[in-house]
């Protein structure tokens, strides 16, 4: 019987995975697709790669809902959540109520911190795994996959104060094959992690994450290079980065492995980056998105709290950007109310 | 003789104390007036205020530049400025050339830290006078003044290393002169200060303007009340203001006098603020004008690092904010370009 896996959620990133997975024989990829469902049902996905050539990829199954998917009765094997985590708008673990079944591993292919814990909440039975890609892919139109550069991807179990040493185990075999199922698909720098070492990376990507995203969005649109060019908008993003790779050890209870970039590090590769790219955020803010402040910076800043720890720039960056989204959404509802 | 007082900068604030300083018997009060000349050389201007009802001044000479007030060949006892402090756009020092004599006192009624020193510099035989006022005053046409709220004005020599015990003492002659014609203009609440507790007076009011102004400029306009009532950006204003409150001690060399408010006492009365009212660098934000940036932000945080203080939160708003202003500035240029 072949394994089956649902991505959830086929938006750039989980449309460039799961391309890949499906490569692998014995393997069944099927998606539940938001906007681009009519596009990929008639004709799959349009992959673009650098590395890959192109190629198109019809998905197993391509369902218009989660209850279309729940409706299908196939007992998934993993299901990947690629969405945008927005846990102050949606809490989309709700969504997969009767599709994740004990033996069921949810992959959280996500940005930020605290993004495993809504799922750990719902699904206590079910084995939750926590994944951090640095791929950079664009959907530009509907169905059409661009994958850019990058295709490294961190994966490790994700384990809570509760879970048993039974459940460990398990979940330590699903990480590995479900990293064996990336790699035999031709993602050659898959990493299989630990629980700590993969929150340890969750931890460093947050620190280039919560310096450059809301700094770019609250400086009017300042693309990544020209920040880590001017003196104090760099003098700004070492110390915040500083403060996150500080704090990250002591709350993790485990030190930044030796190979882990440092703040200069990843500045100076910044300031090489001629590309004129902006963060996620930025990118969010300026086509009138909801941005991954949560997960981002608040969660980031109550996790360090829980431990008695502070991060004075980044709940300054917080405040304000929470602020100024509010202050949007405001002005957008006002603007629709007078309308009607 | 009368004693001969000009004021640079006809702006709200300069025209309403003039017009105080002008009741008094046997004190000429001319001004140099930018873009209300016209007006103000016709008809004087109409002020209204809640304590002092509506009254018109008519200056004893109004001149439409610095030059044509050097050519008018008054012997000036007191060149007041009350412009707007932008010293990263242009050295407002430069324009008294020829109008500050050695025995002229310069008074400087603006915001912000720092101002005094390109006057010092340029003027090393002429009394500097530091003035901090919070009264609220606007412009909303030419020649029309309207005096909001409050009047409170502190006064104080400003002293560098290398001023003379025989300088200092004129300088505390003159202060005291110039109080008086306040005190005499109606203004009870003048205050008469040394040269270090002035300097905290400026210290203080920065902890507020370095907390409100940029906040609501990045946060996308947010008004005073919201900021303050906000759990987050409560957090951050009062971190914001406690840190300039903490370091201003060490740099000034004397701790506040226990009158001084709190951080917790602003941000209660700014809760209670019901007026909507936003800071002075959102207004400016908001009309496209260059914001007083560098006084507010850059100068509070250089006097600092000069001594070895850091202060975390302020950095960052300070390398947002001129980031912000940047970006604005070489769009507006783009834009001008481009129609050319």
């Amino acid at each position: 019987m072949p394994r089956e896996v649902l991505f959830f959620g086929a938006g750039a990133i989980g449309a460039f995975y799961g391309s890949r997975v499906a490569q692998v024989s014995g393997i069944n990829v099927s998606v539940v697709c938001r906007s681009n469902y009519s596009a990929v049902q008639a004709d799959g996905f349009r992959i673009t790669s650098p590395q890959f050539g192109d190629y198109t990829w019809k998905p197993t199954r391509v369902f218009p809902s989660p209850d279309a998917a729940r409706k299908s009765k196939v007992a998934w094997d993993y299901v990947v959540v690629s969405t945008k985590a927005l846990p102050n708008v949606s809490d989309d673990s709700k969504l997969l109520e009767g599709l994740v079944h004990d033996s069921t591993a949810v992959v959280l292919i996500q940005n930020g911190l605290g993004v495993e814990e809504p799922y750990a909440r719902r699904f206590p039975q079910s084995t939750i795994l926590s994944a951090v890609t640095i791929a950079t892919c664009a959907q530009p139109r509907h169905g059409f996959i661009k994958h850019n550069r990058w295709t490294r991807i961190n994966i490790g179990p994700y384990f809570t104060d509760s879970t048993s040493t039974s459940a460990k185990s398990r979940a330590t075999t699903q990480n590995q094959t479900f990293v064996d199922l990336l790699l035999n698909g031709g993602i050659k720098d898959t990493k299989c992690d630990t629980h700590e070492k993969l929150q340890l990376v969750r931890w460093h990507k947050i620190a280039i994450n919560a310096a450059m995203n809301p700094s770019s969005v609250l400086s009017g649109g300042a693309n990544n290079q020209e920040m880590s060019l001017d003196p104090e908008m760099h003098t700004h993003l070492k110390a915040l980065m500083d403060e996150v790779l500080t704090t990250a050890p002591k709350v993790v209870g485990t030190p930044f492995p030796a190979e882990f970039a440092t703040s200069d590090q990843l500045l100076r590769s910044t300031q090489k980056n001629t590309s004129g790219s902006k963060p996620s955020m930025a990118q969010d803010w300026e086509s009138g998105k909801a941005m991954e402040v949560e997960v981002i910076l608040g969660n980031p800043l109550r996790l360090a709290r829980d431990k008695g720890y502070e991060m004075p720039r980044l709940q300054t960056l917080y405040a304000l950007i929470k602020m100024k989204e509010l202050k949007r959404d405001q002005e957008t509802k006002q603007q629709k109310d007078s309308k009607l």
